[in-house]
């Protein structure tokens, strides 16, 4: 039988036209709302692993034969109240009940399956691919980012879950159980699906758990480069509408205005008045919040990705990249400390949300410029209530140990790991001349003081010229890479 | 009677030819050693207050006809040894004996008091002002750092004492004592001498505690901005002979050869051999310490003041200066941090200093990237033994609270505050193309750890190119400028 006629790996395309982001099924998975993309009908079997320092994140592709049965349209458009977005997220394991994975029981064959190229090759033909495939990358891009009509051809679903890497086994568990699952709804034996899936593995633990991971799945393991991956990821979330968020110019405007006028000069000046970017201290406003509904190509920007630590990526208009910069006061500093500083229930999710947004005070724990001086530095335009010392209130040379609340020391610590990441952000956009700063990685968990302080410091420091990104699939960048990456590989190698 | 012929104040210069830096007196006091100054006859009465967020910092001149009774050459001329500068500094408060105001009771009108140039007037009269005074300043300055023969001129010491801001009041104390005893050794009455002494503040307790000051001494009181008194004092301070120092290059070259080889190619190549700077994980080299015996003039620099938080200043070649940057994460919150994670013990001085340098493993509590990769990411020149989160081990999601040892913690700690200063100093002196960086203020302490880890920072991010300078009066800085400010002021005042 002779080969059919495959397209190129280079020229295959993930159809995004008409992509839903799912409604969350709880508060606990909002980074983790599925993508549906009814247009898309290739045949995916492979599955992307992130593996990093405290977090493995996998994406995974899922045939379903129909639109979701409760995509909610609201949550895709996202919404400009700032309490969208301070959600809180739990560190509770997601589920593992795989509802997510078989939403039409009435389509056993197809909906919540791996679909292996193999399996296809093999009989189980799904529908044909669509022309799209052959369309020029940027042309087809833009054209379907202005379509308005959806075509409901049969699509499937991005699935997006997360695992402590402390418990990788819960992750490989969960691997397996898919995997069986898929063969099952396929209708073929565990062996054959086992030769048609593929762990595509990223991050540190793509290294350290290889074999591991081999031996245990029984199926193939590549590894994909770190930062290739999350440059691809970044590429490919950018262009899903309704992903990309930031605190809107409008409030900041409003929210400048409502500060004492200072005498450093703002990039930003609205009818000749000079305005300034306030930091976060001791009572951050809350910005509202724009989803992007029209994505637009992103490069070339810099990308954060604040995980345990933090990578500092640049992005060129061509897409080519360098780890220029980065720092080990991150998500893991952060954590790391409030489990030694605080109980262990007041960082949880919610509970850290709520104690950190609404409750904590870190001028209790943070020395204020006007503690030192009693008044504004005004001539070097140092606001009174600036932080000048993180913690600076908290030694006592005789001694004395106060005690703190771990509300304000949560507040405290999470500005002082935020500000630095927006001031070494920005010093590299400064650097490089770049525009767009994209913040991804596990440690924003979408809470609103985090997103709010990045915020408020690329704009401190870019004195209004840059503005901080955020993702609503903040934590997935890498294993969307290695999984967009892989998109018409296994066609090939079936030839 | 006729006005003296008096220089103007522009051309007054403090006559630092032959001085030395005299022996301490113990450990605690390792950046509180006297200057003595065999030439300088000038009359000085005002003391320099410098008051931060934390400690309060004074510096005040004191006659003596002869050079003091034990100032230890071999303590000017520093050593090679990296024991050096771990001495151990106990943060206990100084010692109010004023045994280092009178050290030749033999001659009590002039020795170890203050000489306010009103006591000249009224009959007091010290030695004839020399020529030098009217010489050109640069001229002048190339000209005594060339000189070798001392002339032994009466002259007399600048003395340091240092404060805890929290308990203020020893510090007026103090200053309240120093001015009765001096009044007392003058044979003047108390009334004359406060007449003659002025009180000259920086820092920003200058305005918070400028009236106490004023009221409590019955002293004028005036205030100096912090920034150009910090910038004085760097002017002044890097003229004398072993005042600074740094970690030999020689050293480093060993220390290179060492390290396996890399793919990052290093300026500082030696025969062609690509070098790299390993960062300060798990056990940095000891570096030997230089000191600079035949200062020059410091402009261009960068200066960064690193007290409860940190200022960083940009000097250009003609002494303007401007901050231009800054980060809340300074010594407050390593003391604060520290004090909340270990018993107050660990970190006073001796122990601190020992636990950190010679028992604590950050490895314990620092997520290395070879915890991550499991290996290097030599893709990216970052070694296995590379801080990738700061504090990432500690966080257990399952609420399990491990117990980390005082020691880890506070290598810890000191790496994370120390690193990232080190690298947002590197890149604000990339922006502005400044190869000599500057490190003040009373965080540094003299702790080989810590310098070791911003000398480190500073060559591994500037791949060798830039240099971390130290001084011994570290933190002094700010009081020393606002004495030097100020030195010619009373004489044209009292005409």
């Amino acid at each position: 039988m002779p080969a059919p006629p495959l397209p190129s790996a280079k020229s295959i395309q993930v159809d995004t036209r008409g992509a839903l982001i799912l409604d969350e099924e709880s508060p606990e998975t909002r980074d983790s709302r599925g993508i549906y993309l009814p247009n898309y009908v290739e045949p995916v079997s492979h599955i992307a692993v992130d593996i990093g320092g405290s977090l493995a994140k996998v994406v995974f592709f899922t045939r379903s034969t129909e639109p979701p049965s409760s995509p909610s349209i609201a949550a895709t458009r996202g919404s400009s109240q700032a309490s969208h977005v301070s959600t809180p997220v739990s560190t509770s394991p997601p589920h593992h009940d795989f509802a997510p994975l078989s939403p039409h029981p009435s389509h056993p064959r197809v909906n919540g399956a791996l679909t292996p190229a193999v399996l296809e090759h093999n009989g189980h033909h799904g529908p044909t691919i669509s022309g799209l495939s052959t369309l020029d990358h940027s042309a087809f891009r833009d054209n379907l980012l202005r379509r308005v009509s959806v075509q409901h051809l049969p699509g499937g679903s991005l699935n997006f879950e997360r695992f402590e890497t402390e418990h990788i086994d819960e992750c490989v568990e969960f691997l397996q159980a898919l995997i069986e699952r898929s063969a099952e709804l396929n209708g073929v034996p565990i062996e054959d699906m086992r030769k048609g899936v593929k762990i595509m593995a990223t991050g540190g633990g793509a290294h350290k758990f290889y074999e591991m991971f081999q031996s245990k799945l029984q199926v193939e393991v590549r590894r994909e480069d770190e930062m290739e991956c999350l440059i691809e990821g970044l590429k490919f979330i950018t262009l899903i509408p309704h992903e990309v968020y930031y605190f809107s110019d409008e409030l900041i405007h409003e929210v400048s205005h409502q500060t004492a006028c200072s005498n450093r000069p703002s990039i930003l000046s609205v009818n000749g008045t000079n305005r300034e970017y306030e930091r976060p201290s001791p009572n951050p406003p809350r910005y509202a919040v724009s989803f992007e509904a029209n994505p637009t190509p992103q490069l070339p920007c810099l990308l954060v990705n604040i995980g345990s630590g933090v990578s500092i990526i640049r992005v060129d208009e061509d897409g080519s990249f360098e780890r220029v910069s980065g720092t080990s006061l991150g998500g893991g500093t952060l954590w790391g400390l409030l489990s030694l500083l605080t109980p262990a229930t007041t960082f949880d999710g919610e509970l850290f949300s709520s104690f950190v947004v609404e409750k904590g005070d870190n001028a209790s724990v943070d020395m204020l410029v006007g503690d030192i001086y009693g008044q504004d530095y005004s001539k070097l335009g140092l606001k009174s209530t600036m932080i000048a010392s993180s913690f600076g209130k908290v030694f006592k040379k005789d001694g004395k140990k106060v005690k703190f609340s771990a509300e304000d020391i949560s507040r405290s610590l999470l500005y002082a790991v935020s500000n630095n990441i927006g001031q070494i952000a920005y010093m590299n956009a400064e650097k490089y001349n770049l525009e767009r700063i994209y913040f991804g990685g596990c440690f924003i968990r979408g809470h609103a003081a985090t997103i709010s302080t990045l915020s408020y410091a690329i704009r401190f420091w870019s004195k209004g010229t840059k503005r901080a990104l955020f993702l609503r699939h903040e934590g997935f960048l890498g294993s969307i890479g290695a999984w967009i990456k892989n998109i018409g590989e296994e066609e090939i190698e079936e030839v």
